[in-house]
């Protein structure tokens, strides 16, 4: 169905692709880069489209409205008779055409004519206040409403629906259509579509500033909440949109984006197998997907995509609810010190720095500090909750040489059982939290990095290290007994333990005394054994602990049985000879918990700002 | 009122002071130590005082009772008749004394043989369950109850008199007096008398040992709670006592006490002034005052006093509140890293490190990062609970060269106040939190360091820096609006504004440009001034934050003006430039509130384990 060229609709088009030819024209005129006036370009392919559905035939100034039939071949005996009439009545005809015409153009011509008015009052008109760069917020004054002007944009809903509001985010996209701009603004996990059209009060270059303002710059929008039609594709808020009544950057982008945001939220198409060795050059970007290294050099840029925003929303849960639950049983939060003298705690794996001409490293962890301040400072109950160092070269998807740790100790009346039994209702305290508080957050991962929910007993399952070696071999894997397990093989048991008791997450008990440090308490009945556990997560360590020997004498025996020189130990010993209680506790590994639980490749993506041994910036 | 000698009390006495004899010379004879055979003496010279007021003479093998009045002088006339009659009358009474005394004799040899019967039991009988060493507790098995079987020490109230309770503890003090033995049992910020007398349950032998555990070491005590007729002095459960029915020792002290627990928890006699240096040597041990330095070389002994056991949980406190309040308040926890490349931030005062053979140095605070997670990261509202590492070489009182951050970072909307807002109401959380729910450690510290409760105003105070300085002026004291403030007179400010304002916490704001770091953001109106501000406690300084700059032109600008190469800040600069939300935030050092919330002299005293210039362990 073809409109006839002079529809006024037609004209429209005509005006808007010639307007937009001048532009762009005038923008290659100026040298200004393609991404300037590439939309345009692509603004007048669709508008010629549109022409064409319109009116049957491709837009362009050359092909001029020739009279059709006209030149069509007749007899000329024929046509000598009939040229008189139809000579007469297409004078009449052509005479009454180019009046329409007339009247078509004085109308076009008072239709341009109203529009420059309006171009040219709105020339004269101020419309900062509409649109435009906003001056630096330098806290030069205040609204009347303060904060409360502005509304959350996760919290747009159709209630609001004729309500005008104010929001703030980062410029997702925009994109022009016809005389509209189509804006979608983002702040943390959410998104909304906000959308203009040209009117006494959009002029057109404000259609033309939104449409121009870079990608991920702040930008204020006030405007009345609508209901759409259809739910708005690619918006969590997909229910609303808003009119925009006023646009504002506050905040320009002046730098290249190092990828696109699209890309960078974009789900999993690979899934990274989560042992070996990790690659620094393999993460790099490539095609269309963004590299871990390079979200990670421009760390600033990648937590803004709704999976990171959900992934440190959901490591902030996990450590309140560590902190929560362990503050209800009477435990008491300290902090220890990081420096510590000498280099003697772990040998290689240290950090070294000079502390005022005297040799030091950095804490591997709060060990001995935890156990002076539970067992022999009387606080009976602590944990803390920070960083680790580990100057360890390694190069995997779940080492770092900065972690946070989640470390606890506590003093035992009778039986290590007593640190375990808090450990396992601890855990099942967090994943319980996490699975009701953090519910839209997991989804959100979920949907960029897809994994399984994490199955776990209430009552937390705890297997013996002999069972756990005996469930391997009936799976045809070698393991001795008294053997350190492999990381390939601790996969493997959590594999077995999996299928076996339907869960994620197990305790091991009574790992070999050999395997553990010196300060380890051994078991009672086995001297090969030790009262010592590791804690699972999909196969995958996140916790290792004991009970701790409480008497200087067994501590020293023990010392020397590693062949550690005692005198390099005296004031952890020394702690131990004015009264001490029995103690055990465990560390945790905070990243290795987010990683796990979210079934994450890389433990990477749950540190903010990871250090490796090749990454030591931002 | 003299008893006369043939009372049975008397008798006991006499047997008690030959038992207690033969006790001394046996120890003495064995070359025992002093300590063993001194509390003997003791009780000895005590009975023997028992007996003087019983008695009205000396005891003493040596003193055999004379008759009295016999050879008092008569006249021989009158004594001749009267001698008959008296020596008849005197050889009755003779004869019925020497029965009376045959008697007792008798009584008393029926007693010595049932006593002797009874040690004889009491020497074949495994008395092992009833007192001794406890076999080193190693998880080899469970009690019934589990650690139900145990009351809290801070639990023990009049309401379960009668019951049996079973509590572990340090051994605060022991003293045998006579047949009995009072112990006092330390847990956390509580203690209890526990008293055991000789009885058919309770040998001599048991006194003995309970009388002989070295102080410190981890007691376990059964017993029935009974309630004494006046309050147990010295003990905070002073409304009851334990009858002390069993009495192991779980694990003994072995070294020396470096000090007594009673002079390290001796109320302070001089007040430590708070300004100026501070001095390492002074604070040695000296006379019955336990020095801050020796605290600290043996601080897992120093912690258990109860001043410390409640400044740690208040510590705990302040941490817990500042959560609570920001998360309440939409900010999440991040953890940024420590170590950072190269060693740009700060100069001199960082501790420098080889991370993989590339320079490296410790984070001093974590601006950069929590600016690039709030305002770049789209996360809006950060904060992290941190070590902040200084190494500057700075001796006072109030500096340490590791220290607890907690800071916080959020977006605004259109004027820092909004971050003043939510740190006045934070802080106005924390103290009355404090004041709510540590009470009873408030009053401990009180009786140990005695402090002014802190006054606050329910809306914080704020005034401008030329306020303060005009404060100072008008108090005679030089100050210009545009120099930085000495600690002195921020003090003497401190007074000042108490005076006037009645309150040890206020905001001082628009601090001159000149005096802060590069990225502040600079005042609207006033070029010299700037969008920052420190906050006070008692006049020191606690708080120190601003509005920062957002945009990368002006950053760069403002890093010129302060001589700092542009090239060396890129990578803070870069994260601007992809959109950055308007932001403030500040850094607060948790001990300094921990230090003056409680009044206390000097910041060693609320960090756990302290370093500072000089200071690296333990």
């Amino acid at each position: 169905m073809s409109a006839t060229p002079e529809d006024p609709a037609i004209a429209e088009l005509n005006d808007q692709i010639a307007a937009l030819g001048l532009s762009i024209s005038e923008a290659k005129k100026a040298a200004a880069p393609k991404e300037e006036w590439d939309p345009l370009l692509q603004q007048m392919l669709a508008l010629k489209v549109q022409y064409k559905q319109l009116t049957g035939h491709d837009h362009g100034p050359s092909k001029k409205e020739a009279p059709k039939s006209e030149s069509k071949g007749e007899s000329n005996e024929e046509a000598s008779e009939k040229n008189k009439e139809k000579r007469a009545k297409k004078a009449a005809e052509k005479a009454a055409k180019e009046e329409k015409k007339r009247k078509q153009r004085e109308e076009r011509e008072a239709r341009e004519r109203e529009k420059l008015e309006k171009l040219s009052a709105a020339a004269t008109k101020d419309w900062s206040h509409v649109f435009g760069d906003a001056p630096m917020i330098q806290s030069s004054s205040k609204s009347e409403d303060g904060i409360n002007k502005w509304t959350k944009i996760g919290d747009l809903k159709k209630e609001l629906e004729g309500k005008k509001v104010v929001v703030r985010g980062h410029l997702h996209t925009s994109r022009g259509v016809g005389k509209g701009a189509f804006v979608l603004l983002r702040s943390s996990l959410y998104t909304v579509q906000c959308v203009a059209f040209e009117s006494n009060d959009v002029p057109s270059a404000m259609i033309k500033y939104m449409t121009n303002v870079p990608v991920e710059s702040i930008v204020d929008v006030c405007g009345i909440l609508t209901i759409p039609e259809k739910a708005v594709e690619g918006a969590t808020q997909s229910e609303v949109e808003i009119q925009v009544q006023s646009y504002h950057c506050v905040q320009k982008a002046t730098a290249a984006m190092p990828f696109q945001m699209e890309d960078a939220c974009r789900p999993d198409t690979v899934k990274e197998t989560d042992v070996g060795a990790y690659d620094h050059e393999a993460n790099q970007s490539e095609g269309g997907r963004v590299g871990q290294e390079t979200r990670l050099d421009h760390r600033w840029i990648d937590l803004r995509t709704p999976a990171n925003q959900s992934i440190f929303r959901i490591q902030s849960m996990v450590c309140t609810l560590f902190r929560e639950y362990l503050l209800s049983q009477n435990f008491i939060e300290i902090h220890t010190p990081k420096i510590l003298s000498g280099a003697s705690e772990g040998g290689a794996d240290v950090f070294t720095l000079d502390y005022f001409g005297k040799p030091a490293c950095l804490s591997m962890s709060p060990q001995l500090h935890k156990q002076m301040a539970a067992a022999c400072g009387g606080f009976e109950r602590v944990f803390e909750i920070g960083p680790v160092f580990r100057a360890e070269n390694s190069n995997t998807r779940r080492h770092l040489c900065e972690f946070t740790g989640l470390d606890l100790e506590m003093a035992i009346m009778e039986h290590y059982d007593e640190v375990l039994d808090v450990i396992g209702d601890l855990f099942v305290y967090m994943f319980d939290g996490l699975k009701t508080k953090c519910a839209n957050e997991l989804q959100r991962v979920k949907e960029q990095h897809g994994f399984e929910d994490l199955e776990y007993l209430r009552k937390t399952l705890k297997i013996d290290y002999a069972t756990g070696c005996k469930l391997l071999r009936e799976a045809g894997i070698a393991q001795d007994d008294y053997d350190d397990l492999s990381t390939e093989n601790e996969k493997k048991l959590g594999d077995i333990v999996k299928e076996k008791y339907k869960t994620d997450f197990f305790i091991m008990d009574k790992y070999p005394l050999a395997v553990r440090p010196f300060y380890t308490m051994p078991d009672p009945n086995n001297p090969k054994l030790s009262n010592s556990y590791d804690i699972f997560i999909r196969g995958q360590e996140i916790l290792s602990g004991a009970q701790r020997i409480h008497e200087p004498a067994l501590l020293e025996e023990r010392a020397k049985a590693w062949g550690i020189d005692v005198s390099t130990i005296s004031s952890y010993l020394d702690a131990f000879r004015n009264g001490a209680l029995p103690h055990g506790g465990g560390g945790i590994g905070m990243e290795r918990v987010v990683m796990l639980y979210l079934g994450l490749p890389n433990i990477r993506k749950s540190s903010m700002f990871p250090r490796d041994p090749r990454r030591i910036a931002p």
